[in-house]
């Protein structure tokens, strides 16, 4: 089959809420910094009145990095489920006008969730803690995975938070079978250390059996190795994954692929927001990839899109991320 | 009759949706540059389908400027019409959650206009250019006006825009009356040029007999009194109304009161861009009049928050208001 796609992504669709937040408001609302904590209705609904002024920028994680790569000049895709309803239409408005193709049905206006939203709330030390209501996204199934559109893609980037949800490991299992029938290769990404833990198992055999690239941030890694020790988390990732790319915050990120190992420092930057830092790393790292870079300029080029993200609030890209990535050597 | 708010606005109530754009843009899609445009429905989907991935924030002119004096302390309420919808409840947390009392009945989930937004392209020379959808916020009627709020205003602010719109003179007459009976006195902004223009005449009776204060830049000023001369607008303006502030853009702003006449700098700033400058210009300086400082101060305050909405964008603020406008030299 034709490869039409660079990348496909499949994750939730979600519109983040984002407002600042003093440290002794996370505590007094009991929320867990640095991570994304599940929550329901009520909650949301209690946390959203508890909180500051927001602004509302398109999210989900996969959908960040699709946006990334089309913001780079990659045909992209994206797979994952809103309703018919005003945040749905500002989503998928965000994506297609950035430039990536987007059929999954819609959830109906009588549909008992509505479009999914991550509450996030950025302290003066830049880090976002995360509450995230997933409304319909939850309900992505196999029945929306498009299997012609799975062949089509060179690479599919499955983002570890879909795991969480009655159908998702059934759609995943779907996508993967027509990617990889159709010679396509496999990207993963573990989202969160906490999601990592409640979906450890399946998380072990997707990346053992089907993934060809592995995106984490040293966490992640540990937690789904189960080891303190990030040099064993890299070397257990390595013997499994051909290509594994693992951030380190501050440090920059390690990849490992054919045999070799290198690692691109981080970009300096003034950061605002953390949000979406691993997002886009993806994006520069998998436009490196398919444009056929070497690892280290592909690692520098997820570094300069993760720069841009975190200098300012919201996970999509504002600056020109095409000519920035465009300034990495070769 | 007790006066338990410093200022009440009264205004179109709206979300921005907030994109970036060339100038080849506006001109392809016939979008004027920097003035407001009102627009319907089929026009707001074909603008918004054309234009890139946008960011919201909650807007609406007198909304902005409500927000702005919450954020500086003061005692507040805001009256304009949201739909119940996900934009109408996004407006109305970030107006709450701001300080400020909103008791508007919303418009029920069968009427057949959304909550209002405006489409806000920012072109690379900082400038807005909108075109605004007014939704249900047209809809404001005088039964949505509560006298007995009214009579517990310092003052009303009422927003030029919202001369647009079936009932909207009878519903400012109504608050104009409630106000003035109980002591309370009536600020009018002129919002826009074409605005102005398209009410002339309501304006010019409203500001001839009922304004207590008058906010306005030189284009909107010199449109009231069909003039192109500035210092004739001011000189007509001062005759009539017993404050008039009438912004100059870099030029900074003129205030004409009690005879006398001063005129306060501009303060510098990297400007990204303009939208709500205007607004919360109008807080600081209503800030200033109702803490009882000198027309110089209170200049000078309106001078700094404008120059913190102009630095990023949207045009609600996004640094500490309070902290910076108290900097101010009593």
């Amino acid at each position: 089959m034709t490869k039409t796609y660079d990348v496909v992504g499949i994750g939730n669709a979600l519109v983040d809420v984002i407002a600042h937040a003093e440290d002794a408001f996370l505590e007094e609302m009991g929320v867990e910094r640095g991570i994304m904590t599940l929550i329901n209705t009520d909650r949301a609904r209690e946390l959203y009145e508890a909180m500051g002024p927001g602004r509302e920028v398109s999210g989900g994680s996969a959908a960040n990095t699709i946006a990334g790569l089309a913001a780079l000049g990659a045909r992209t895709a994206y797979v994952g489920k809103v309703k018919d309803d005003q945040l749905g239409e500002i989503f998928v408005h965000d994506l297609t006008a950035q430039g990536a193709d987007y059929f999954t049905p819609r959830a109906p206006k009588d549909h008992e969730a509505d479009t999914g939203r991550c509450l996030v709330l950025v302290t003066p030390d830049s880090e976002r803690s995360m509450s995230t209501y997933l409304g319909v996204s939850e309900f992505l199934a196999p029945s929306d995975i498009d299997e012609i559109q799975m062949a089509r893609a060179e690479w599919i980037f499955l983002e570890g938070y879909r795991f969480d949800g009655p159908d998702s490991h059934a759609a995943f299992a779907k996508a993967i079978g027509a990617t990889k029938r159709a010679g396509g290769k496999v990207a993963v990404t573990l989202s969160d250390p906490f999601c990592v833990e409640r979906h450890r198992d399946a998380f072990r055999t997707m990346v053992r059996e089907g993934a060809d690239m592995l995106v984490a941030n040293e966490h992640e890694l540990k937690s789904l190795y189960q080891t303190d020790d990030l040099e064993r988390a890299m070397a257990l990732a390595e013997a499994e994954v051909p290509i594994t790319a693992c951030t380190v915050g501050p440090g920059g990120v390690h990849v490992l692929a054919g045999g070799a190992r290198v690692h691109a420092d981080a970009v300096a930057t003034d950061v605002v927001d953390v949000t979406g830092a691993g997002d886009l790393f993806a994006s520069g790292f998998l436009w490196g990839v398919v444009t056929g870079r070497d690892w280290m300029t592909a690692a520098q080029m997820g570094n300069v899109a993760a720069a841009e993200i975190i200098s300012h609030m919201g996970a999509r890209p504002e600056a020109d991320l095409k000519a920035l990535v465009g300034k990495v050597a070769v």
